[in-house]
């Protein structure tokens, strides 16, 4: 018998830098020849079919200009497109078109196409750098931070995946102007989980602005962009490998995972986290971390924001709660909840842990009593 | 216009132990119990159809023996499995199974077992941990070290994947006796290829117990196993991500990837490799870094192991030449081949460079030598 030791220990630098901005192709271009490219000259461009003509043409062809061989790969919008199979479909048509390692991958739109390019950068070629240009706020709040990666299956949404860190991330606030009214609603959703679990001042401040960011008022947006960043970093940055703290920013996402799935995307992402933080609140006043009217104010403010706060007829109670075990907190096949406690704070159950287990009679009757 | 700096600096540890000897299942449930199971209980054993009964199946028994929730998930044996679709249908099984998070993956058999399973592991719930229990000289020699993890395409071999570190490795030699006569043959290929780019001595004992390999003896098959975890180990450690020094680890595999997937895989790895290296060996004649009689050794060797020297017939020479392109040593669409220096060395062509661009028509000559 004999032991081999595989020492693999080393300092790994992931930092990169989040710009929210307006229109920042320009910007983009002149990063990328000031070295943020590597040295690559070879772009993959990935992105939907809706923000195709409105951004990444004319950004590929900026690219074009600025001496890269750059090509587009795209695929139809929506959540329903980020799957195995769509992954399979870029990776293949990139293969096809002569991408190897020697390549990076630049991601333009919304949380689908910056979650699905950046898996297909980490396993294409076993790994090659990718950029991300946020289109949408959800993007923005969701997908700018934290190095979460993945695709859904038809069993479970974002099961498949990895942790993947991107170079730079660019936030393009004019880009929010092109949304549709859903969509900047949806996106608001993560925004306002935020304020929820951290930080009761962005909540009023929220709810005080909440208009003008309907509006995509410059000023206020770019604030919005930054205090969503800054909130989100403050807990990946102490739990990067969701071990504990992370949890935190499941918040809402129990219930609402589980109704994004069954409505089978008929809801929004954003959508379906709004009533997830609904039901979520339900709880906590019920466990007595919450009173009725701080619940009633995050209601108001998800409304303010045009988003759902009831569950859709077209979705089976039942259905709903044997749905909620796919969520990735179940352990020993029990429902974890992350439990708010009032506006801008959550419950800590003990060390590193921010999700309780509830039985799923609880679960249950709250999901009942929603209307 | 405001940037935010995500810090994301850390010290990474993924050492691991490899251990080699006969017969180590016990030894594996042992190490589990003492701690090496991480604390998570249920364990997705992933296995091809010909390891299950023979290995797989009587580990399965003593892992729910000892405590485990284990299941098995297994796939037809061969490079062929080694495909996104079969990934696609263990993760599904594994879901559908109630696989969540809280899991790790034990993968018993060869290299396309291990080279699948860290994949997946990789992938499942954004990581989970895996351990590697090799029953093979090739998963021995190839995916003991390294962390390559990957599957193959239609248009290209192992270039959807992701570097990914098992928690230990065991290689059990006792399984070797019951390997095919090709795949053990075809194993000896990759540490034919360690000796022939780092150590000659290595080169000279293989030479001398060779016969005695192949009956697996289990004193000399324990130093071979050893010998060869540290030439890759020696390589891997000074270039993890295959900036550069790592690309000698590619000795022979231009040739032999394209081999390999234009066959069909009626090749082996191995023997596609073994057909490699002698490429490999008259362009490094013909560039007058090797000796005739040193190439003969080399060829003399791979025989002796039983490995195929010549092109099969049935590969047309042209889309061989063609197929040289998929290599993801490709680059600017330039062939680039590692140079074996004598026996023991490889030729290095500048700082961190071991590859070295080669005319098509060179390649092209050297293939229709080759008989």
């Amino acid at each position: 018998m004999s032991i081999f030791n595989v020492e693999l220990k080393k300092v790994v630098d992931d930092s990169y830098e989040i710009e929210a901005g307006f229109d920042l192709s320009d910007k983009l271009i002149k990063d990328l020849l000031g070295g943020l490219d590597g040295g690559l000259k070879k772009v993959a461009v990935i992105t939907d079919d809706v923000v195709k003509p409105l951004y990444a043409a004319p950004i590929l062809n900026k690219l074009i200009e600025a001496g890269y061989a750059a090509e587009m790969f795209s695929f139809p919008a929506g959540e329903k497109s980020k799957t195995r199979e769509v992954k399979a479909l870029i990776e293949d048509e990139m293969l096809e078109h002569e991408y190897r390692r020697d390549c990076f991958i630049l991601a333009i739109g919304g949380g689908v196409v910056t979650d699905l390019s950046g898996f297909i950068a980490g396993t294409f070629g076993r790994g090659v750098p990718f950029i991300n240009y946020a289109t949408t706020l959800l993007a923005a709040a969701d997908a700018s931070v934290g190095g979460k990666t993945a695709v859904d299956t038809p069993r479970a949404t974002n099961l498949i995946g990895m942790f993947n860190q991107p170079k730079k991330v660019y936030i393009d606030i004019a880009c929010w102007k092109t949304l549709p009214y859903a969509q900047l609603s949806s996106g608001m959703a993560e925004t306002i989980k935020h304020a929820c679990f951290a930080d009761r001042e962005f909540f009023d401040y929220l709810d005080k602005n909440m208009e003008k960011i309907m509006a995509v008022d410059p000023e206020v947006c770019e604030h919005v962009a930054e205090v969503n960043c800054k909130i989100k970093y403050n807990v990946v940055m102490q739990d990067e490998r969701e071990k504990g703290l992370r949890e935190v920013l499941n918040l809402g996402h129990t219930v609402g995972r589980a109704i994004e799935t069954l409505s089978d995307y008929r809801l929004l992402h954003g959508q379906a986290v709004s009533i997830g933080l609904i039901a979520q609140c339900a709880l906590s006043v019920k466990m007595g971390y919450m009173t009725e009217s701080e619940a009633s104010a995050v209601t108001a403010l998800l409304k303010k924001a045009g988003l759902p706060v009831a569950i859709p007829d077209y979705i089976d109670r039942d259905a709903l709660v044997k749905k909620l075990y796919t969520d990735k907190k179940v352990r020993n096949g029990k429902l974890r909840f992350v439990i708010q406690k009032g506006i801008g704070d959550v419950v800590c159950f003990g060390e590193d842990v921010y999700a309780t287990p509830v039985d799923e009679a609880t679960a249950a009757e709250i999901i009942k009593n929603m209307q």
